[in-house]
């Protein structure tokens, strides 16, 4: 289609990034060939080399341009806590909070077993073998509170406590600045079970 | 910074865009990630490719890929009926609509003194041949109701009927399904100025 007409070409494709409709597509379309062509030329160069110049991190699987991704070779980060995540935004979002000085791992799927992904679907070599290691003193598991993040996070916990690495799972509650008025029964029912002494 | 990292490149660049704010910026590059390799290949080539590709007709100005644009090349248009509009999604706008038969002239830009943009800043020059020509009946000026649009609008008129073409203007008034309640006030007053008898 793009080899047909560039502009059908680029909507069509552009019709397919998450949150743009049609109309948003060509809006972006004229956009683009309003703008310099330099801008189009640059989009277009680091769209076409992006996977050729990004991969993953041997260490996390987050993605980088190196072998280690920029968190893994940070000698300042403490190894001996790892937060493992579902997909590279967490990571981002992590990182924006600041608070954080351990090292990440990123499964990029979660167990769907409804979907045919079962524990063979997860990549968890790299995991394992810092837990085999020793290095590892806890793994906080910050998978989403969906029914997918849950399921696993309760599979790795099983698989990390036999080589007697310490798990723990991010808190379930309202979130800042949340009314109980407004939240969903699910998420008050964790708030009033995660309650702690003042 | 696209050389850079590839990653913080692509965040940049996309948000450019119009409507696209950082985070969602960052949403796009993760997906593109995520995506398939070929979908970043194709966006990437298409862009890249995009200025190199299209050009504006000769004729009218849209834009097409051949020396004149699918519109203009159609001998089944009414090449005596010439609507004048501000940019190429105009033209879209128009033909999604489906009833007009006649040609179009794109002036992808307005008058706007206080920004500097007077008429020699508007190409004329293949509309007053079409109107010399004498095969031009009239000429629809559907720039946009607002100030731009309108003295615009006003300056083609003057123009165009130094060479004898007929000039109309699109109407102005309430939008299908308008409520004289919502409506702004000179909205209301256009309405009621192009009253028609029943």
């Amino acid at each position: 289609m793009a080899d047909k007409d560039p502009i059908e070409g680029l909507v069509a494709l552009l019709g397919r990034l998450p949150g743009v409709g049609e109309r948003t597509a060509q809006r972006l379309a004229y956009h683009v060939l309003g703008a310099s062509p330099d801008y189009a030329k640059a989009l277009g160069k680091v769209l076409s080399e992006l996977h050729d110049r990004v991969r993953r991190c041997e260490r996390c699987g987050n993605w980088g341009t190196e072998r280690l991704c920029t968190i893994c070779s940070d000698t300042r980060r403490d190894r001996s806590i790892v937060c493992v995540v579902a997909r590279p935004p967490d990571v981002a979002a992590m990182e924006r909070g600041g608070g954080y000085r351990g090292v990440y791992y990123v499964l990029h799927t979660l167990l769907a077993p409804l979907e045919g992904i079962g524990p063979s679907s997860l990549s968890l070599d790299s995991l394992i073998a810092q837990a085999k290691s020793g290095d590892v003193q806890e793994v906080i598991l910050a998978t989403p509170l969906s029914v997918e993040g849950e399921a696993t996070a309760l599979y790795l916990a099983q698989q990390l406590r036999a080589h007697d690495v310490r798990c723990s799972r991010i808190a379930s509650g309202l979130p800042h600045g949340g009314e109980l008025e407004w939240s969903d029964q699910v998420t008050l029912a964790r708030a009033l079970e995660g309650r702690k002494p003042l």
